[in-house]
């Protein structure tokens, strides 16, 4: 078997070299969610595909370290590989560091992606060696180089690059540091104004981005052979605005490049997201005192969209909602005409509908279509075959996004195709009616999303039932659909909402091979006035879908919750009506006609 | 005038010993609540009578440092005296260390009244000077020595001694420590089951408590003179079960006396609560490394009810709801009758009807008694000459509670005494709907109260309104009426609550000039079962008295809160009509009426 013959030659470098251990880690050298082939280091070695999972190999043991979230696939996919499950965050659980500490002296790992944070747990001595497996992984693919593309802010909102040079040369002067490095794609993304498709559902550009007082050094991999003219043009705007375009591996160099400036420059890193190799580098080229570490400035300022970026933000949502709603009416008539219509059909027919938005640039991340029990696993990977069809009862649920110049969008709808049993309507009701608590929230300035998080669970909680997973994760805007520094979350963090942050409210609930509820909506934090108390912030709904009422039990929601659900769906019918085609809204007129408190 | 002649003597001292500075804490040894008269300091050198306030003597200057809650009450008790006031938890507000740096290089303090933080935040040289007023303050009361007695837990629930000994020591085991330091008065009259009244209020004994493997030794003021039997029998069933009564000042030797232990003896101390004095001390005699410092466990293990505590805390919150009944009714009646009644003999009134109750000693903090605009003001004190007549309408708001043998009280009532305007009706409503919203709560085990006090505040929080204290604070077993470690804040706290934890829930809103509003019910939270979603708890409302519905606006509370109310107020007049005269039971049932969703 393929993967036992890679750990067999994993084990020959082991002992040539004097390892007792490999860590390898399913992660890329920009902490990013979705990593570039390349860097699906875990998958070669092992044939799992989770999203996250990491492997250690001893000379007498193989294992992937993964959660809960993937257990079922994990054992499916290791079968005769001899590679063992560790379950992590379950009772008892043994992390790496701790299993490894009393079974290996010497381990090695590839620095460039591992966290600084993760090495700093092992006990053992620390091999780095970048990119260890090439010697192993002949046709391994190399760092993707995609189209780079400009953002046109005037056209598409945000701010000027020139500006956010200055704000984060501002926020150095008041820091007292001379450099920034960023390597969270994400981060460097914003500042520049670029974006590419070098990763799979996040529009980033594989690069390093240096800042200092007097220059700024973009690091990113060009084609040797062929520069295209989008590209071209992309660099040549940013050299416009002073931006030095170099080549990717150029910021090694860069670093301990001090020509021109006085012996003692100070550099800022933020050790959450620099790769263990970059920052062993650093180590070396800057005494300790001089490196400041903290959580980058850009992760804030980002989070917060601007005026213009929120106005378009209310448009894609409302385009994203057309697509939603054609979508809807396709699945239902289909469904109703006994046509066998399976989950990964209906995700393709979504994403086809995504497509034909202007300004469509990909999904926001891989749809989940899911039929009854696989809407129980919260993050199912539709197969592209042999998927379940979606019968006319019971609950499909449906989590999907799109890429968007002017946005990225993020909407989870749970879906009663029929007929539904007494706990499927009671499950949907406390699911939603948890959601529309929290849309109704005001709070004084200063509150975090985790102080608001008992809001969504409140009618579930008092049914003695609940998720696993957080209630809400901040979106970014044409970029990662998973963004911080704000959440809404059972678990502690300080970060308060900010009047512009867009944050998802997407309670559920999962039950193990019956079915899964999840409501999602995003929800934008703004001003909502001051008075005598106080300064005064609430939530404004982007998502424009309707939500359909035929599995609500209206005594469980509330009068309350009930009247929210009737003006949203009513003002969903009257902002999409005049986009859809005629027989579309004549359906959404139909689903969103006013459900009255009797039973 | 006597506070500046103080000020001046104080004066010349700092002049001969070459201090900058003087600071007086309003506290005393045992960072106790309610300090006795002795450590009354800042009252005896400038007046001022609230519970919390620091002075600050330099020869050019002197102030007083003091909250919110007092700025009214600190300008009229400080004028004429030349002592300024300086605002504290104000925005820009300078703390006495902030204010000092620039101002003095030495220090003076009595470290026997100041924390071992507050202390470590001045950047001058401190001088240690304990009693340092004494020399000035010819007449300063003694530490006062009242009788000690002891509980008979068989009867009043609560754990042997020996048992919570035992448990201590091997508390000790685990976390390898040899010598445990208690200085909070309520921690050592926990352990040693002892009960006295030296403080206010408070049912403590003032003293030290030093715990080893072999040794319990309880340092404790004595009357020279005259050793009252009570407190012989006390002392003699302590030294019964191999507790040491020794000398409140022998504590200072007893910590550096090693004979008969090796020379590696740790100590635990609890750095929140142990005085600056003692700790100065410690630090002189053992190593460093040799002084644990952490949370005392005495706090977490105190604050959980035993089941015959919790048995004996439901029929104290019956017996004390009886008094609170036959008070409400006869405040309405007599108000009614046209009688003149002031705040200050309503609260005499009240203290009078928990008199009577078996198991009486004394009240848990000093009733607040207070009419129409002195309800705006959160801590109002009621005065004895002076305060204000209660109308036949408005608002009367009264906090009391008493300490008992069984338990301690703690409740709020607003009574609306007549006709009421719209914001008074919208106020008393929405604060109930918070406090109801509250205790309908179910959550999972490892909640903590700062993730459910939104709960509380979101029906004042849509409204634009809110209160300035925390929601619920933990309640002692015939102790201090505030105790933690749990709580119920916006402010982070992360202890969980736990089965057995008393606390209390009371919003509130207060407008000043107008009313105040606050509706406090004292919760248990208890186990609400388990479910395939894990184990639940919930709040099981120990308070028995009603709520009067003639403020209630229904429409504002809504079904689920008003469903609730009717429900409370049918089981208070169930459970306490059999126990009251029956002029008093025909009008609770009046007052107990349901109260219909119907204008």
């Amino acid at each position: 078997m393929v993967y036992q013959d890679r750990i067999a030659q994993l084990r020959e470098m082991m002992t040539e070299n004097g390892w007792d251990a490999v860590v390898v880690s399913g992660s890329d050298p920009h902490s990013s969610e979705y990593p570039a082939p390349r860097w699906q280091q875990v998958k070669w070695l092992s044939g799992f595909t989770g999203e996250a999972g990491d492997l250690v190999v001893t000379h007498d043991h193989a294992g992937l370290w993964t959660d809960s979230r993937y257990f079922i696939q994990a054992v499916e996919q290791l079968e005769g590989t001899g590679i063992e499950l560790h379950k992590t965050r379950v009772p008892g659980a043994e992390s790496i560091p701790e299993w490894l500490s009393e079974r290996a002296q010497v381990v090695a790992l590839d620095g460039l992606c591992q966290s600084v944070g993760a090495v700093g747990e092992f006990s053992g001595s620390i091999v780095d060696v970048p990119d260890m497996l090439d010697s192993l992984w002949d046709d391994r693919p190399s760092i993707p180089v995609s189209p780079v593309t400009t953002l046109d802010v005037e056209c598409f909102g945000g701010t000027p690059r020139p500006q956010k040079i200055e704000w984060l040369r501002k926020w150095m002067l008041l820091q007292g540091v001379d450099r920034v490095l960023l390597t969270s794609l994400d981060e460097i993304a914003w500042v520049l104004n670029v974006r590419g498709c070098d990763i799979e559902y996040n529009p980033l550009v594989i690069s390093y981005l240096l800042v200092s007082q007097d220059s700024v050094k973009w690091f990113v991999k060009k084609d040797v052979d062929y520069l295209d003219p989008d590209t071209e043009d992309s660099f040549n705007e940013l050299v416009a605005d002073g931006v030095a375009v170099e080549d990717y591996d150029g910021v090694f160099y860069a670093l301990k490049d001090f020509s021109g400036e006085s012996s003692a420059v100070r550099i800022f890193v933020d050790p959450s997201t620099v790769n263990y190799h970059i920052y062993s580098h650093i180590l070396e080229n800057y005494p300790d005192e001089f490196i400041i570490r903290g959580v980058s400035p850009v992760i804030l300022e980002k989070s917060v969209k601007t005026a213009e970026e929120i106005g378009h933000l209310r448009q894609t949502y409302i385009e994203d909602g057309v697509a939603m709603e054609r979508f809807l009416y396709w699945l239902e008539t289909e469904v109703a005409s006994g046509k066998e219509v399976t989950e990964w059909e209906a995700s393709e027919k979504l994403t086809s509908l995504r497509a034909e938005i202007p300004g469509y640039r990909g999904n926001s991340f891989e749809n989940i279509s899911a039929y009854g029990p696989g809407a129980a696993l919260p993050h199912y990977s539709t197969p592209q075959v042999g998927s379940a069809v979606i019968r006319p009862y019971g609950l499909y649920l449906v989590d999907s996004g799109g890429q968007y110049l002017t946005g990225t969008t993020d909407i989870t709808r749970t879906v009663p195709m029929g007929e539904c049993t007494y706990i499927e309507k009671e499950d949907y009701t406390l699911v939603l009616k948890g959601m529309i608590d929290l849309s109704m929230a005001v709070f004084p300035r200063g509150t975090a999303g985790c102080q608001l998080d008992a809001l969504a669970r409140m009618p579930l909680w008092r049914a003695r039932r609940n998720f696993g997973h957080g209630t809400g994760h901040g979106i970014g805007y044409y970029l990662c659909v998973h963004e911080g520094p704000q959440s809404i979350r059972y678990q502690y963090n300080p970060q308060p909402l900010l009047p512009g942050m867009v944050t998802s409210n997407e309670p559920g609930i999962y039950r193990e091979g019956m079915h899964g509820v999840r409501h999602e909506n995003i929800v934008l934090c703004r001003e909502a006035g001051t008075s005598e108390f106080g300064d005064w912030l609430e939530f404004e709904t982007l998502t424009c879908c309707h939500i359909d009422t035929s599995a609500v039990l209206p005594e469980l929601l509330g009068p309350e919750a009930l009247g929210w659900l009737n003006r949203y769906n009513s003002r969903v019918y009257e902002t999409l009506a005049p986009l859809l085609p005629d027989e579309v809204a004549l359906w959404l007129r139909q689903k969103t006609e006013i459900k009255c408190s009797g039973a």
